[in-house]
């Protein structure tokens, strides 16, 4: 599975409309071939750890793909058709989301302890041979596992309905007519438009003190707590309110992440190479992933009654997934300048109009 | 209090006995002007935070001289009074060194606790009003507190012992007449060692993976542990190993700590500039620190009866203070190589002979 654009360059005669149309039209019966494959899979293994599975991969990758056109392109499609199907689609990539994600949750904080306990003599880790580190790994793993399977139901339940049967038909549909306006904009500023957006989000991220490594960005320097997300914190006020410092701390860096994939699949339509901006969505995707982890690691370590060795263990893992954050925000501050240049200078594709 | 060359260069006719003489000349006097002062200032506080005092750190700062030049111009001086000498000098360093010491320590790790639990809406930490981060703080207080005392009591009595005033005469002694060997050798081939003893004690060093921001060297990927460190782990296995890798990780680097501050005084003692060392210094300071300060943190969280919320936050303090152990490491990779390539060219200084 690879990341090259599935259309083929139109020949410079093609229109928006029909470059757009090609694209979807691909799109949709990737999506259509993948589906029972995606289903099957699920409901072929009832809790068997053989993820990430083909089907549901590429699934995924037509319901991000197919979203992002209909987003970043939105002045070429009829708006309330175009809105309830990201809608649709929004479900089911987050259906589908959970359980492979819980998977690589699983086998990130597993690795991670097993990395700090580490006591092979060439290369332990602080925690090496900790008493804890057994315990909290089996805590970790039951948590994770109880998630994974709950998202599991979800998922086999949700397969089954008739809101998945006409989010297939909707793509069905997709495959013979797109409906596309008459009066539908050009491709080349809509695209224009998505990589606007991403350095737009940016710009707004800390990339000056990213930019210095070991800056404790992830750890200690949170940014600022907007309002809303304090005033959130009620009850148990001292624990959510750390909860709350890091998710507006690493709320803008997912959203980026958002933005990069929107710029890519945007760049898939129009033909056009983004070698860099896949490299940045796999550094996001780090960051996102550490940050749900360092989430998972804190939550386990409120569970009552369990030992003091354990706790401490899952504070270093805590930590450790917070440090990784910080890595790929350091890892992004380094990149994303020189790939900003080359989005800036990528200008107008040739630029094809509505028949 | 600089760190600028106490003794002006000497005229170029001067030989390297006389330049080693006015040298210790002028750093037994500094001792001897401190140690009243020092005593002083130890007997008037039991206890109060009023360090670093003057007295302690300008004898800390004559007895750290005068150790390093009898260490590394050895051949120039009387081989068992310039061993007895050194060996007695380590001794009151030792003691004077812990109580501001733990001082530090202190300062570094609530510092560090307060800007992991900070809940100021601008910035807040990972730990920010978590439940356990009072109870933590107070333990590590405590804890540090005791330690402080008994240091204390420590230095209060062998400030009076007979071995402190030997080693004060032994110093009156030095102001009148260095030892010097009548056929001892030249200054710059004995600094120019000081220096070969850096650069190999830098090459040990695994900074080809320090050169990496983020790479886990000091959380994840210790180095390896010698076997008889290993071998030490024999009862509390768990806890041990883990101690016993960190240890043994962080050794390397303590040791190019002392030989950096050998060099700066070896440079010191020939006039020499040496801008680049105090920084090395410095940054392997902040190692050292950070390094004693992760084993209290990790000391603390084996404190029996504490709760787990106490326990987590020491486990992140922990994870946080390795990380400042790599961000050294970092350090000193950046600053080394240029550094490295300077105390190269080097070169012999104007060789001054013994009369």
């Amino acid at each position: 599975m690879t990341d090259a654009p599935m259309t083929a360059p139109g020949p410079s005669t093609a229109t928006a409309g029909e470059i757009l149309s090609r694209h979807l039209t691909a799109q949709a019966g990737a999506f259509l071939r993948a589906l029972p494959q995606a289903v099957g899979e699920v409901g072929s293994r009832p809790g068997a750890v053989v993820l990430p599975s083909a089907g549901t991969s590429d699934l995924l990758r037509a319901v991000r793909r197919i979203g992002g056109a209909l987003h970043t392109f939105a002045a070429s499609f009829e708006e309330a058709w175009a809105e309830e199907s990201r809608r649709e689609l929004r479900w089911l990539l987050n259906l589908l989301a959970q359980e492979p994600g819980y998977l690589r949750r699983s086998a990130r904080l597993l690795a991670a302890l097993d990395s700090l306990s580490g006591s092979e003599p060439d290369g332990p880790g602080m925690l090496a041979g900790h008493a804890g580190a057994p315990k909290a790994r089996a805590l970790l793993d039951r948590q994770l596992t109880l998630a994974r399977t709950r998202a599991h139901s979800a998922v086999l339940q949700d397969l089954r309905s008739a809101r998945l049967h006409a989010l297939a038909d909707r793509m069905t549909l997709l495959v013979g007519e797109t409906p596309l306006l008459a009066a539908g904009g050009e491709l080349a500023p809509q695209a224009a438009g998505a990589l606007d957006a991403l350095a737009a989000g940016a710009r707004a991220l800390p990339l000056d003190r990213a930019s210095t490594p070991y800056g404790g960005d992830g750890l200690r320097r949170l940014g600022s707590v907007p309002a809303p997300a304090r005033a959130q914190a009620p009850a148990v006020r001292g624990l959510l309110d750390a909860d709350a410092a890091l998710a507006a701390d690493d709320a803008p860096w997912h959203r980026v992440r958002i933005l990069v994939k929107r710029a890519r699949y945007a760049l898939e339509v129009c033909a056009r190479p983004a070698a860099g901006l896949d490299g940045l969505d796999r550094v996001l995707g780090r960051h996102q992933e550490a940050s749900d982890a360092a989430v998972t690691a804190a939550t386990a370590a409120r569970t009552p009654r369990i030992t003091p060795a354990t706790a401490y263990v899952l504070g270093v893992v805590h930590a450790d997934q917070r440090l990784e954050v910080e890595a790929a925000r350091y890892a992004f501050g380094r990149q994303w300048p020189e790939l900003s240049l080359g989005l800036d200078a990528w200008g107008a594709p040739p630029a094809p109009r509505m028949a």
